[in-house]
């Protein structure tokens, strides 16, 4: 459905040239001049001639469902906290609002297929799979027609963007129970015990994590033989935000533009998009990596080094808004910084 | 010299009803709560009534010296690279300058004893000590008298701020050898070996490594007698930009204002500001942690947990400069974001 290219490496020498004769030693920067040569390589494939690269109307696409699981005791809150919080969003009031602003994203937000829809509420995109994803301890999360329409929603979303000239889009997401969704596709993904994947999520007891543990590893015994493909695995395990989430990836590497991850249900969605196109890598900027064992072992999996760890386990992605700043300063220093000679400084490297 | 209160903690439980009634679980906003109430606390004792907090007018200073020890090869540049680089400062060329302007910092360059004067070109302000320090391990950086003057030099440079509307500074630095002059001065305040305490700088080689490591412990023993108090430690061992850092903090601390405080150098000032006045510990805020195991000794020290880790190894005050966007970010949620109340949100904590 997606046509994914990998990033050309014919400009890789160009590139560590220029970083190189800035008035700096080498390697200084640390992870912006990584950052740096991914966005060139980004930028410098879709045209060899650029001379800087850009950052332009970076959107933040949060993704909100409900979750069948939910119901059974796996989080601190209700679903109806969802749509609460879609509200929230909504009005303008919430963390996501007040990062976006801060850092200058566009901020969207889009009804995957909350419990209860909002229909007298302006600025909220409505992309619905349904009313929230069956448990999937009992029965597939959705249809492989809803994983279909999910990508097809997002890639809308995405193009959209993409034609008001963004270059840069950050996921985040809100959706009660949406870390068990996450955790069961790592697990089918990774081949690994629900144990090793399930963390605190926003704080849940030691009995919750008990429950919630079993009914992953519930869920993933009754679809086994199910999950044959990445699709399959969203359909069975997934959410209809972490669908979306999934497809506006692919839509974004396709048309060429970065894509910030930060937490654990958009890292699993990373993963889920890397599996179906392993070329979506080239285009993923990390964000922050939480203290949740699960998500270092997805990072680890997906070889990130995430820019930030400030011990955020809010969602919505406020990591990545948070990060957005250090992909202007990495872009910036590329561009404008003074080399060796333009500055008359004794090459130190 | 200076009068350092310590904040009242008169207000942390308003503070933190404040916080744990914004829309998001307790604690999941991590690093900036933390951080938020730092800076509540400290401008909360300025004005008990203050109803927003703020970050105005937001000061870089960078400042800069030559050292008599990086004749000795403790370093991959030699000392001309300090004036050289003063001057990519003053022509707007170097990463600090670049940072400053993406975050909105105002910069301001210090001249506190370069080998020779730059007399010719606008925007440096001289506050020099003289031409470069002594070489430690043959006689005292300087006399008390210079440690003296650099602190009043460092109180006139704080105070225009400050009267300008600034209430946080941060400090950034230039001089080669200047990790020589930290590693020195950490080794005395925290009674260290200097192999603890000497790393690899901007990317020394093994016999660099092993050179500065030497003459730093020749530098201990020679002053051992004489490193009676903080200031002797830094008139002894310290450098010309290293005394005005500590003189810096311990001015804008009297002043309520915050510190940001980035890498091994910027460490060392702010450990010999603390000691001299424990109070002033309440006003600095972290920015970026090195993977030098000086850098992670010192912050261990003094109980901080930096913002930022991107293997940075650059100085100028750029961990500090990438960290603020983190800083308004802190006081915009505490500011502006919604309570569970007002959202209409179910409070799930």
């Amino acid at each position: 459905m997606f046509a994914v290219d990998t990033v050309s490496h014919a400009f890789d020498e160009k590139i560590a040239k220029k970083i190189n004769q800035k008035t700096k030693p080498v390697g200084a920067l640390g992870q912006l001049e990584t950052l740096a040569e991914q966005i060139a390589r980004v930028q410098l494939t879709l045209n060899p001639k650029a001379k800087q690269l850009n950052i332009n109307e970076p959107g933040m696409l949060v993704f909100a469902a409900d979750h069948g699981i939910a119901k059974y005791g796996v989080s601190i809150a209700p679903s109806e906290v969802t749509r609460q919080m879609v509200l929230n969003f909504a009005n303008g009031g919430a963390a996501i609002n007040i990062f976006s602003r801060q850092m200058g994203f566009n901020l969207e937000v889009i009804d995957c297929g909350i419990l209860t829809p909002i229909t007298n509420v302006r600025g909220i995109t409505q992309n619905r799979l349904g009313a929230g994803t069956a448990a999937i301890h009992q029965a597939p999360a959705m249809s492989l027609e809803q994983v279909k329409q999910g990508f097809s929603f997002a890639e809308e979303v995405v193009e959209r963007h993409h034609l008001s000239g963004s270059n840069l889009i950050a996921l985040g997401e809100m959706g009660i129970g949406n870390t068990s969704a996450a955790a069961a596709m790592m697990a089918a993904f990774l081949d690994l015990d629900a144990n090793k994947c399930v963390g605190r999520g926003t704080g849940v007891d030691d009995k919750t994590f008990e429950r919630k543990t079993a009914l992953i590893n519930e869920a993933l015994k009754l679809h086994r033989s199910k999950l044959v493909s990445p699709v399959h695995i969203l359909a069975h395990l997934g959410g209809f935000e972490i669908v979306q989430m999934t497809g506006a990836i692919m839509a974004a590497a396709e048309r060429k533009m970065m894509v910030m991850i930060d937490g654990f249900i958009a890292t699993a969605a990373a993963l889920a998009a890397v599996k179906l196109h392993p070329a979506a890598r080239d285009y993923l900027i990390f964000s922050h990596e939480s203290n949740e064992q699960g998500h270092k072992l997805m990072l680890a999996h997906l070889n990130a080094k995430p820019l930030l760890a400030l011990d955020l386990r809010l969602g919505e992605g406020t990591g990545s808004a948070l990060a957005l700043p250090l992909v202007h300063a990495a872009v910036n220093f590329y561009n404008d910084m003074a080399s060796f000679e333009s500055a008359g400084v004794s090459n130190v490297s």
